[in-house]
């Protein structure tokens, strides 16, 4: 603490990223990375754009790939809006449409982020409690309200919110934004963006960290009206014209032009995760049911801590959060057949000793 | 506007940068790029990290490229802070260290964004008038204040501070932080780093847009006391885990070990100026003296923005800034020798017509 820092800094609780390991030859399924390689076409993208066109300045806008997004969605350009990841995204959408006097809302097990930028921003907030399935309730979420978020499916449960129950909190709360976090659809579920033109409260947003295996490029987007567009451009213009660099946009742009590879590797990912249920259930876990690209798995009888710890010693690594309701779970990155099936061989040995 | 939008949303003025022109064979010579290319060796660490590499998320703290600024500088890990360009480093600077319930104080002529911060944050601010010929003069500072922040060379003036005058700031102010904006130092200036162990309220700010020639990259940093740095910080991981993508840590580290590349383009920079600022005199403009890779001029007789306007029917841009006190003044960029004479050619076409 320091005289020079604002009020508001004495007062952040900023948000713990699932760690980065720097050890090798760990099997890493903690922070829902994917385990294949970007596209071919992505990496030649960026190999034909880093040269000396990286001594200018990128587009601002990065119309290019505002235009692939539109394109890709069927929407129109000034419904997209892009950022450096989904968190800046998220950062932007939290200080320009979800900053109301009456309390955000959103699920009390989710999105470890929310509540930070609520702190950053001194944005009200209220936790409504999901079902005892993790289950959300949209019902509950109608109630007096300055804005709803959510992750679609869940995180870190991966549960999914089928896209008309989303169409029914649309349809009885039309008072305020109600942002859709998308980070995980493409392993399962249907993306809110086809109701985009229907409400004009919806922004919907993605990520390209998970699905299109670039979380080292940082590359997120949101699609949503016209006028929500707008505001978070003009949050965007008052903190950073160019969030965007020259080979993110370049790489963000292929990513989406390759569908064979993302139909491919999302597939193989959702057949994984299929296998790995099932063996997770056969060592006696009790597995959510997943649309994303991980599972959250609870044993009956095992410590979530213990068996975390343990795994650690066998270089797997998967994530554990110590909060009420969810500290007997685990939550496990969906890798390649190959590591799942070291990490199901390391709990068959570690279980019984923990 | 909308009812959805935040009322912060309402009341911005988002920043304008200068102008990304989409057209070929345009002279560009109005955002203070650099006119060479990024270092060869850049290039290479860029490429060398092109791969699957990039399905994981980057290190969160890039621990690698603040390595290799603390050696760069002489200054220990924990002083340095980096971001996705030097408007975020700015921002987090605003939001975290500048604001408090007195005024912030910076120069009526410098950076233009400092306003568009100071209305995202809520900021109180006073601009302090610059002296008729543009230099700063820090009694001037010598008040109540929340904080001090100024361009160092001043932009768009390119007058540079002496390392002396801003030591005297610093002895006199003691109380609040004094941002040091320094994205155009290595263009004839002298960090002030080097003060950075004497004052613990100084922050210094760079860019790798400029004199490292990495605008589309984006890589911005700070350098300072470690009790201002962790406020950055807990803004950074309040806001985004992952600024800065794996390319722009592998590129920012290649650009700062390549000395002899950077030397070498700085100073053609610096001799194409000279040059450049002799070719306007004999065309009848003042020319302030600069320290940056740009100049700031004036003509006598002739209107700057009829000027502005003929370059570009030229197909030569520069930056005209429509403001008190200077809207008779162009920003000209410093480009390459051969681009510096076009603009004097089209110049002394020009002002006999306008």
């Amino acid at each position: 603490m320091s005289r020079f820092w604002s009020d508001l800094v004495k007062n952040l609780t900023p948000y713990v990223p699932g760690e980065q390991p720097k050890v090798d030859n760990l099997i890493k399924l903690n922070t829902n990375e994917n385990p294949y390689a970007p596209s071919p076409k992505v990496l030649q993208a960026i190999a034909a754009a880093n040269g000396e066109r990286l001594k200018l300045y990128p587009d601002p806008n990065a119309l290019e790939l505002k235009q692939a997004i539109a394109e890709y969605y069927g929407v129109e350009v000034n419904q997209v809006f892009v950022g450096n990841g989904s968190d800046e995204v998220l950062a932007h959408a939290f200080q320009g449409l979800l900053k109301h006097s009456k309390p955000l809302l959103y699920p009390d097990i989710s999105y470890s982020f929310y509540p930070t930028y609520c702190k950053l921003y001194g944005i009200n907030q209220e936790m409504i409690p999901l079902r005892a399935d993790f289950s959300i309730d949209v019902e509950d979420f109608i109630r007096p309200n300055g804005g709803i978020i959510f992750p679609n499916p869940n995180a870190p449960t991966g549960k999914l919110l089928a896209l008309k129950d989303i169409e029914k909190l649309l349809k009885k709360n039309t008072g305020s934004v109600v942002v859709v976090d998308e980070a995980y659809i493409d392993f399962g579920g249907e993306t809110a963006i086809k109701l985009v033109n229907k409400y004009d409260n919806l922004l919907v947003t993605q990520s390209f960290s998970k699905s299109r295996s670039l979380a080292g490029l940082r590359v997120g987007c949101a699609v949503g009206h016209p006028v929500l567009i707008e505001a978070l451009e003009r949050v965007k213009n008052s903190f950073n014209s160019y969030p965007m660099d020259l080979l993110a946009i370049k790489g963000g742009v292929a990513a989406l032009q390759d569908k064979d590879y993302f139909n491919k590797t999302c597939q193989a990912i959702i057949d994984t995760r299929k296998t790995t249920t099932e063996g997770l259930e056969a060592l006696g876990f009790e597995v959510v049911a997943s649309a994303a690209n991980f599972v959250f798995a609870k044993h009956p009888d095992k410590d979530a801590a213990a068996i975390f710890q343990a795994l650690r010693e066998h270089a797997i690594v998967v994530r554990y959060f110590n909060k009420p309701r969810i500290n007997q779970h685990l939550r496990i990155t969906i890798g390649t057949d190959a590591e799942m099936q070291a990490l199901l061989d390391a709990l068959a040995k570690i279980l019984p000793t923990v």
